[in-house]
């Protein structure tokens, strides 16, 4: 029999369509991915192309050059001066597309991925996304910051140089409105932060457990909404990825790459995205919200139920996911 | 400089990215569809294999034989009996997968697509969807209907014969929800529907709209998710799709079919989804809500910003794709 599960946090339902259930294996890329090179001569985020880019907002040092390099989009989304104006006439309510998105290249080296890294390596990257947000909510216009990955076609890149994006917002965004308000709620009726009580039950349940260090926990959520999707949340509680400390950055490095290793060898090195997910600035401090960061591995598509109702099917259980991808050995 | 839309009824927020548009035909479909066979031995929805499927639950007939069959989905997302049972500890809530999910074939003819069908035709398939929600609406258990269709495999299906599928869940779904609220809101503040206001705020500002009939208007949102995306409103307020009237049943054929044909045409023959978006059970009759349908073409990927925001970035011009279907000559 299906089941239908809600996810507490986010109140999507989703159908796991335990008739329709595949093997873990079966999600598995079916192609090779061809391996690249360490230099691409007319990639713009190699080394020796560095006047290909915009101006750099920030360099991480590495051996003799750069490790992490960040610097506007080229073709950005938001651009990044304008005033910010709102017009609000019969049904057409627009604001001036102001804001600021920026690109991280997260390595000198096309040929290596966040999986491939060592955790130092992985920690400048997280390092780079940190004082970026930091700068990004220092920008009086911006309300929201988004820091993402897009790492394969399926997952939206065209450039396979190893790259995670920024983009800050001059509004908050419905969905995470809707987010804060149920986080709200709990709070309120609960006593206690949504994310925290998740956290603790995950833990003590210990049946969709992925990995787990002193600082973060990675699991399948009890409500999934897609094959092998994971969550990692900071133990301790904080609305803002901004208020990370240096151990929690190592120890966020090293769940992350530790988990980007595991859909690797499970599902043959997927396409995936990932994103941090963190309060918009004016709730930074609020005792209801928390940060965390979603992987969601691209191994199935969504349809038009999904586009419908806002309901997932997800043909995998999150249990038997979780245990599939605990089971990895991994340094 | 981009623009920042808010679409009024959803209250989503999409980036019109000016900055990295894109000419029409740039969405394109760049493979060519090789042309399907009338009929195919082995497939499960060809005339002579119809022992192959579940029982029909409907059959239209056509000439000497079927038009159009509906029978339960083999692999179905909800099992069809059982007793709908909630548990709800800790962070766990469940319902049973109780359910229905059923497959409508929208003709014998394996190399047929809705485009290429007649008025007649596409009217039988619409004919079989009001049937079928009507039946789904007087099963107890059932709350809400979705109506959907996949057109090929980006838009999520793996069976190439002309097919829709409904699915009736035993809840509400929290978007679905989340809407009938923010309509409900608009109608205390306006006392109006909020989907009447748009549909005489497209047709009055006449530069999004696509194509138009006496009982339907078919237009390109003000703040449209993805290029192409397309909304048919019906022009009479009704929450329930369940609602229309033979006369109201043939327009709705005929821009339906049109407008698919607009995207062939314009596209390459497209993926895409639709789905008939109308009211849950208990709100079939309510003043504040609208069925419509939403069509929207595979053309775009969705990537890590719009996971993690909810907003979305449109890389064409709402107008601009509305003149570049609106311009296509159809019958």
């Amino acid at each position: 029999m299906p089941e239908l599960r809600q996810n507490i946090i986010t109140r999507h339902w989703v159908i796991i369509a335990t008739e329709r259930a595949r093997r873990p294996h079966e999600f598995s890329r079916k192609e090779e991915r061809r391996p690249l090179p360490h230099r691409v001569p007319n990639c713009p985020f190699c080394t020796g192309n560095e006047e290909k880019t915009p101006a750099e907002t920030l360099r991480i040092p590495g051996d003799g050059n750069w490790r992490v390099r960040v610097f506007p989009n080229r073709f950005p989304a938001l651009a990044a001066a304008g005033e910010i104006m709102r017009a609000h006439t019969g049904i057409k309510r627009a604001i001036t597309g102001v804001g600021i998105h920026e690109v991280v290249v997260e390595t000198p080296d096309h040929g290596q991925t966040l999986s491939s890294m060592s955790n130092t390596e992985v920690e400048q990257v997280i390092e780079a996304y940190l004082q970026r947000h930091k700068a990004a909510l220092s920008n009086p216009i911006v309300e929201h910051v988004t820091i993402f990955k897009n790492h394969g076609a399926a997952a939206g890149t065209s450039l396979e140089h190893p790259h995670s994006q920024l983009i800050a917002t001059p509004i908050i965004p419905s969905e995470v409105r809707e987010r804060l308000e149920n986080a709200l709620r709990f709070y309120d009726d609960n006593g206690r932060c949504i994310f925290c009580f998740t956290l603790e039950e995950e833990a003590r349940e210990d049946t969709r457990v992925v990995d787990e260090n002193p600082h973060f926990l990675a699991f399948v959520p009890y409500a999934a909404l897609s094959p092998y999707h994971l969550w990692i949340f900071p133990k301790r509680h904080c609305a803002s990825f901004g208020c990370i400390g240096d151990e929690e950055k190592d120890a966020l490095a090293q769940i992350l790459r530790r988990s980007l290793v595991r859909l690797d060898k499970r599902l043959n090195n997927p396409d995936y995205n990932f994103v941090v997910r963190t309060a918009p600035k004016e709730s930074e401090t609020v005792r209801y919200y928390h940060w965390y960061i979603t992987v969601v591995p691209r191994v199935s598509q969504t349809a038009g139920f999904e586009l419908g109702s806002g309901m997932f099917i997800n043909t995998s259980l999150p249990e038997e996911s979780a245990r599939f991808l605990a089971d990895v050995k991994v340094d």
